[in-house]
């Protein structure tokens, strides 16, 4: 360690009891440090090396604290959440048909899209959560909302073979999607995927044309898949061929493919999506709440095939807690996996974070603590009664650790959060927005 | 309402935006208040009476939190708080015998029961349980610890049929359970159950005797049962008898037996606890980590049999969460039931609460918030961001509150958490003398 040169200039120091770098994998950095310049991390190394090294505009000690990468939300409905709890409990077609449609029906807009999203930052930001990967309607709205309040995320272009309050036509939908790409695609923050909505609601022509664009302008195509036995069963009965086999006659399934749910795979289809670099998004706590199914996590992670964790929206989950549902996963795939071994905690950590990042074409950008990548990082507080004795950091992360325990959340080196005080959010404000939301749509319920 | 009679007094008044007391099921009592004198609920009432009706000589006024009865953790085993996460992602037999069984061998004793229980009665506070069902080593001195905290627990007077630090021989097991039983039995806060510690490690002799027993003590028997295929399969193979068939034969399928796990059970034994009163507790957390199977907890609802909710130890959870157990369990039971309606939120806040006291053989005592009842209570601050908007009480109580949401805790209407304070535990020494542990436990593993 030489003393005698002179200090670098960063940003931000931020000072950690441990860092989990999820790269290499599994590996805990003791009183280590991160340097941010621009937005960027500039050096992981010891704090004692650090403090030699640089000299920070700002420093954030948190020497009880875990440094992991940002969570990533790779399968999100954000505006949703304004319909957290409203129908529970109730058969997937009655849920749809009898509460979430109609409700959805009475308030489509660009006021729910933004007054939904913003919560639902709150929430996430709250959880270590610092990237999303949204699917709803309105996408030119939804990326505004992101962008203002310095939240990462890619915004579906939604494509749909009925009329919406987004668009009516398929040509609509084509022509809106285009617009929105074109206005997000060079900014630093937010970007686009399309976003298909389910096999059984899109035409194999669309489809086409969605592979043909997502290839041009290179975005990733975000689909619900395999979710439901009922949906393979109803696509062979009508089409002949499963779902994964029809996506892949009409060439989709390529590493641009962000599929979602997979409760229903065989050992073929595995191979299949390993070989093409298919991501797999698993939303555990979705299908266990919606009986949806199992998905194979346990052999689609032996298999190679790039997993990422979702919350899906509030109204199948109920939350946006990225900690509960990358804890349900390392849980349930043992289970599963009938091997307790299965899917263990550095991997389903590498899942929620590199996975996500990976899955959305980020994995450039961030979902590690290396130099050179964003600084979207998280400050777990695991100095509480909660996470002790403390014998394994990435243990406690993953099967101890609630949402509860973030302290400090930074996006780009911004700070979002701060000893849990959110930095450039009203609190009082979103729960009072909240409420009245709540008014107008028991109003909607009882007409 | 009358105004002109004397108010009558009492100790303690807690006003509440949502009281939910359980009994009747799955109603929500707006704007309610608790009045409790001597330990006791001596009412439950609109707030605007009771403030008329009462001369409280304490009132805590919660207008956004639920106040629900405290959560009862129906099988634990708490000193091994100490050991959370020492070795995770392992076959059971290489956790057990590699790890759990050379460190416990080291630390088993006195001090270790004591310390362990201690922490983990801050993290059960902190989380809204009031009531546990132990289940260790040494319940003399388990006793004595939560009749120090004011905390409420049956503690387990193990059998087994080997050696261990607490008792050489049965003669000696059942000799040291009878002078702890004696010791405890007119408690009011402090019981005991008979705790054999499996089918296959004890024998048909011991079992006799625990029956008869029980029988004669009033107390019930807290078995660990049918929790993977392999134990069912080999007490066939070696017995020609699956484990509730051979208890049936000794005589312990009734309604003194606290039956847990239970993931491997055919119709005709769901029908025979239902008819035998037996109450099954669901620990799906464990079963999920320890790739144990599924607990049918639909099949036994439906049924009619009794199901309460345990978080097992923290050695293979690794927390002691109520709140995130019985979301686990109310999430999980509709996949593996293939029915999204299967265990509602309301069914499975019952088996969290009044399941677990019926188990324990304390539902006259606790589980609801009616008069006659032990004030053991809990608030949950209903009015942050992860619980907004407020469509339905109950639903968010499941499946979007997390244990730090809860406030407030009295047992037998003595406060033990206030505004998130534990009241007469000291948070710091807890974490401090944690981590002692956590140095001589890593100083035995690497021996």
């Amino acid at each position: 360690m030489t003393h005698d040169r002179t200090p670098e200039a960063c940003d931000l120091l931020i000072e950690a009891g441990w860092v989990v770098p999820v790269v290499p994998h599994g590996v805990v950095l003791e009183d280590h440090a991160v340097a941010v310049r621009d937005g960027e991390i500039v050096a992981v190394l010891p704090t004692r090396e650090a403090r030699a090294r640089f000299d920070a505009a700002e420093t954030v000690s948190r020497p009880d604290a875990a440094l992991i990468p940002g969570l990533v939300n790779a399968h999100t409905h954000n505006p949703m959440t304004l319909l957290r709890g409203i129908a529970d409990d109730l058969p997937l077609m009655e849920w749809l048909q009898g509460h979430i449609w109609p409700v959805e029906g009475a308030v489509m807009g660009p006021e729910f899209i933004e007054d939904g999203i913003t919560l639902a930052i709150a929430e996430m930001l709250r959880g270590g959560t610092t990237c999303a990967n949204e699917n709803y309607f309105f996408p030119d709205v939804q990326a505004a909302v992101y962008k203002q309040h310095g939240f990462r995320a890619r915004v579906g272009l939604p494509v749909i073979d009925f009329p919406t309050a987004w668009a009516k036509t398929s040509e609509e939908y084509f022509e809106r999607a285009g617009e929105v790409h074109d206005q997000w695609r060079d900014d630093p923050l937010v970007a686009t995927t399309f976003a298909p909505h389910a096999p059984y609601t899109v035409s194999d022509e669309n489809f086409e044309r969605i592979r043909m664009l997502s290839d041009q302008l290179d975005i990733p195509v975000h689909l619900h898949t395999h979710e439901t036995a009922h949906e393979v069963s109803e696509s062979h009965a009508k089409l002949g061929q499963r779902p994964i086999a029809r996506l892949d006659r009409l060439g989709l399934i390529n590493d641009r493919l962000i599929a979602v749910h997979m409760t229903q795979l065989t050992d073929a289809e595995i191979a299949l999506c390993a070989q093409r670099g298919v991501s797999v998004v698993h939303c555990p706590e979705s299908n266990l709440k919606l009986a949806s199914g199992f998905c194979p996590v346990g052999k689609l992670v032996k298999a190679g095939v790039n997993v990422a964790i979702g919350t899906d929206g509030c109204a199948s989950n109920n939350d946006l807690d990225m900690f509960g549902e990358t804890r349900t996963a390392a849980l349930l795939a043992k289970a599963v996996a009938e091997d307790a071994s299965a899917f263990d905690a550095a991997t389903a950590l590498h899942a929620a974070t590199l996975g996500g990042a990976r899955a959305l074409g980020f994995e450039a950008k961030i979902g590690s603590i290396e130099p050179g990548k964003q600084a979207d990082v998280v400050c777990v507080d695991l100095g509480q009664i909660e996470t002790q004795p403390l014998h394994h950091v990435v243990s406690q992360l993953i099967y101890a650790t609630g949402r509860h325990h973030v302290s400090d959340v930074w996006i780009a080196g911004r700070a979002k959060l701060r000893e849990r005080m959110l930095v450039d959010m009203d609190a009082a404000a979103l729960v009072a927005n909240a409420r009245q939301w709540r008014e107008r749509i028991a109003a909607i319920r009882l007409t």
